[in-house]
């Protein structure tokens, strides 16, 4: 029996290693699983490039837990230690040897996917065990080895009669880590950072220091307390080569990584890039639905198949954290700030190629199934309106495959929609307007009247549709976007046509005279204009610009400063062809000429939806009593 | 000169120290001015306890830059070190005596407001430095000492001619860091971290190698780049007694915290606590805009005025972290993860400590000045209602301050409510049943009518007051709170009373026949109730269960699983007491009696918000077409 003492430089290392390094205690699994995974995937190394006759067979990693002797184990078949490797390994290495190992574990993750970093990971060991044995014999024909560390720097090294290859962790849990004895807490840490590791996890209870009942029988076998089962999925997806994986394949196995998920995914889009950094990964357009901040930051970062993060701000563009999937690279800075990663420059671009991928997966997307994709467009625009916003490279891309719906559910690129409206929908001044409404219901009445004009009408209806359009207008000379109320409809689009009025000039002028007198001024300003005598009588409109500066006011970072506390302004349009302009030019009784004015506004504002409260209220009462 | 080796173990303490401890670089800056803060108020202890007679004075700390030698000063008039205590503090210590060291900052914290743990900050300066020098003088009679280090293990140590008490650490930063040798860099993180820490920070431009002009005059001076100023705020609002300060002290710190929010925050809470944690601090209630997001993370946290973070997330009670303010403790742990932070005790004490704190000062502003408190009720419902949702103990609290207001702007507590309602609003079965709006335009028909029949109502706006609602019933078994419009008037508050029909029964079979053929049975049920010969001919109703189900589903959390998915369900009350009821039912032209029907029912819809679209449209040209 050897005994020694750990390199004096380490004397404090426990205390660090709980205050610095991992914050989260849990993360002692991860690490020790880690290491299993790796010395499993050495000895495949070896043996692969004929280093080692020795027979791989299946090797497996078991992690067991004894709840009564307050232990838990971990146990692997790779290719162990000798004494002379655990004397230089664990006694040694650690932090001296750190930033060594984790130059020599980027190579040798890009051999073979090894995961490396042995050193700092074992001793995290401490963070939740009072006391540590490594019992381990290597695949070398050398005597087994039977480590013990109570975490003080005093260890003992002895002869182990293990015989079978690989290593066997120990941990005896401390008081204050009792909880870690729960199988089911293991099961969930090994279910959240081992899911998709790429050696076989199996986890069961170890029964040997289970109590035995004292009237138990000759033949007693203490009872199962749960099957043990294999945790963990060793080829996931994003491993493999998209040639090899079918649609079902994909969304089998989005439903693997979001088992609460009862819907599939729109479309997947499989990441693949050696150079100039390593990453793999597949991410998955869910549908979203209204309330997109709690569908945020669902993708997960893996390092070679350990799971890291759920939180991928920094590493994808922000307009893209709303969609799902997993992300797996070796490259990615971990333990480090938001500013930090901002500014890495492989960490931008990470996030360039990732950008770059999703906007020509969605390209393609589009050339090769329009139909398709136009049926998803409702679910993927908000994603692809907020990315042209943010993300120029994006914006860039995204001309070839953004869609503007009408309406009537006909979808257009930018290019064909000016192609389509050149010749109807050009204005006087050689500018084609483009019109569009926000809701289909609220802006009914307009949008009927812009379709009997023989117009198109879009519907644009997401929260940041006013910054996209003063987007496109700026990049689009010619091209100008207005709401469908924002004026009646021979001036949405002005031509210039010939408007007839019936009225002489003299009874516009009364007529006037007489609405200002009963029209409220602070809220209406009144436009005598001579449409087509089947046009609504009274029509409230509201100027585009003023509206949309109000609008990008109201919904951040936009608009005019100030803007969103300027009062609502509209003109009220009244058709002085209709005959109820006529009428009311006409009826010489005061009262009845404010009456019919008041019901005609009215029965405007209903159509704007400006008619509530109060006012409602008395209207309904007031037609109540008319069919009575 | 002495030459000699860092100690073995932290050998590669640099990269290690670059790759986990400080994933910020620019903490460097932190660090390096809370070290020269430390050895300030270190001395200004000796002197205060007569442990030496050295005059303390008034000693700052310089920090400057020298852009054209790549070179940053950061000096202080503290105690200094004499060569031995270099040796100790900053060859030996680092790693081995990090333990010791935080042990002991604990308690010279709760003495002085020390900040301490000099070991490890000092090395932060190597993630910019590749040379770092310290030319020190302390406060005992030794002779300056001149240390110089490359970042390797190697060191110089040698005698220097500074006459001056206190520290000067220079840094020659390294090739990848330069962008720390802007001046406005520096006041950024000057006054990002070191706003109020506790001695004066001067800042302005190193001159002294700035090169000279060829063509410069004898007595040439170069220019001031910019004057030198002082940083930083050394007695911070949070650190002074509350006696000390008037409300205008706390709205001016308030306005230097948020140097861009010109709005006054409503009230402010000072926290102030020793045991058994220590914590100072002050929030205050800002007035809180719509967009209840954005406002999130306001609060800045500090460790004996060195700023830490602004996530006080685990720390502050979710439903707080909308506030704004300072949290100053020693007793928090850094750099630790949201879920250790959940599990820590002290962090969970301090986290009830702040809770009851806020509970405390919104009782007594209540009980001070209730008219005051009213208003500003809109302004806070929001923060309050959630904290009874999600915070036990706020709850318990809550009874004595939260407010129901009605929709004329009375304020009631529930106790005030149940006391003044239950004799008008008691239902047959004595249930108290609190009639309430969710929308004062929306419901106003409906509002009118209760107001009319002598009920109070409500107005409860906020998004999950249907949460709050429910929680409400089950601690409070005799009351029950209804929507305005879960019913017609004469059974939203059922007392059995004698309802009188002019109609027959057989005459209401026939009118009910003829009803629900015209009306669509998919979305209402018709319900004949001889109501008031004045009220409203029919009504559309919505049962108050459901539709609460829905919203708390909608808006997470709560309600039945699935419930979101059902379609609105509403019934059409027609009143047989009324004219029209009598008008419909002796129509005989079926025409005549449909259009009756389907105007009565557009009115009721109109009222309750569901006429839109197309058949607002049809409604509104229909209208017209009545008038002209």
């Amino acid at each position: 029996m050897a005994t020694g003492k750990i390199n004096v430089s380490v004397e404090n290392i426990f205390p660090l290693i709980k205050k610095f390094l991992y914050s989260d205690h849990e993360i002692f699994l991860r690490e020790l699983v880690s290491n299993a995974t790796d010395a499993t995937l050495k000895l495949k190394h070896l043996t692969n490039i004929g280093e080692t006759a020795v027979e791989y067979g299946n090797p497996i990693i078991e992690v067991k837990v004894d709840k009564e002797a307050k232990k838990i184990y971990i146990t692997d078949q790779g290719l162990g230690m000798t004494g002379e490797e655990v004397e230089k390994y664990i006694n040694q290495v650690a932090f001296s040897g750190a930033e060594e190992f984790l130059e020599k574990y980027k190579e040798s993750a890009k051999d073979s996917g090894i995961i490396g970093h042995f050193g700092l990971g074992f001793y995290s060991a401490f963070m939740v065990a009072e006391k540590v044995e490594i019992i381990t014999k290597s695949y070398k024909d050398e005597p087994a080895v039977h480590w013990i560390c109570d975490g003080s720097p005093e260890f003992t090294l002895e002869p182990s009669d293990k015989t079978t290859r690989g290593t066997e962790i120990v941990l005896h849990i401390a008081e204050d880590s009792l909880d870690f004895l729960e199988d089911s807490k293991i099961r969930e840490l090994l279910k959240k950072y081992n899911k998709f590791m790429p050696v076989p996890i199996k986890f069961g209870t170890h029964k040997e220091n289970l109590p035995v009942p004292p009237d138990a029988p000759v033949d007693y076998q203490p009872e199962e307390v749960e099957v043990d089962t294999f945790i963990n999925n060793p080829n996931p997806a994003w491993t493999k080569q998209p040639a090899d994986l079918t649609d079902e394949d994909y969304k089998t196995f989005y439903h693997e990584l979001y088992p609460t998920q009862f819907e599939d995914p729109l479309f997947n889009i499989h990441l693949n890039v050696d150079y100039p950094f390593n990453l793999t990964g597949i991410l998955y357009f869910p549908k979203l639905s209204a309330d997109l901040q709690v569908q945020k930051d669902k993708i997960q970062l893996y390092q070679n198949q350990v799971f890291v993060t759920d939180n991928v701000e920094g590493i994808v563009p922000e307009f893209l954290t709303m969609l799902r999937g997993v992300i797996d690279s070796p490259d990615i800075p971990l333990n480090v700030s938001r500013s930090y990663l901002q500014a890495d420059g492989a960490v931008k671009k990470i996030s360039n190629y990732i950008t770059r991928k999703v906007a020509d997966k969605l390209k393609s997307l589009f050339n090769e199934n329009r139909e398709d994709f136009e049926q998803k467009w409702n679910d993927i625009k908000i994603v692809l309106e907020y990315g042209m916003l943010s993300e120029p490279k994006f914006y860039e891309k995204a001309g070839s495959f953004v869609l503007y719906p009408t309406v009537d559910g006909k979808f257009y690129t930018l290019e064909e929609l000016k192609e389509n409206l050149k010749d109807t929908q050009t204005d006087k001044d050689g500018k084609l307007v483009v019109l569009y409404a926000s809701n289909k219901d609220a802006q009914h009445s307009y949008i009927v009247s812009a379709q009997e004009k023989g117009y198109q009408v879009l519907l644009l209806d997401s929260p940041i549709v006013s910054h996209l359009i003063q987007k496109l207008e700026a990049d689009n000379e010619n091209v100008t976007f207005v709401r469908v109320d924002g004026d009646h409809v021979e001036k949405l689009i002005n031509k210039d046509e010939l408007q007839i009025s019936k009225l002489s000039e003299d009874e516009k002028e009364k007529l006037k005279t007489a609405l200002e007198e009963i029209v409220p001024k602070q809220n209406y300003s009144v436009q005598l204009e001579a449409l087509d005598s089947n046009a609504a009588p009274f029509i409230i409109t509201q100027p585009e610009f003023m509206r949309r500066m109000k609008e990008m006011s109201a919904s951040g970072g936009g608009g005019m400063f100030g803007m969103g506390n300027f009062p609502d302004m509209y003109n009220l349009v009244v058709n002085t062809n209709s005959e109820l302009a006529t009428s009311i030019l006409n009826t010489e009784d005061k009262t009845h000429q404010e009456a019919l004015v008041k019901q005609a506004l009215d029965l405007a504002k209903l159509s704007q939806n400006l008619l509530k409260g109060e006012e409602l209220t008395a209207f309904v009462k007031r037609s109540f009593e008319l069919i009575k």
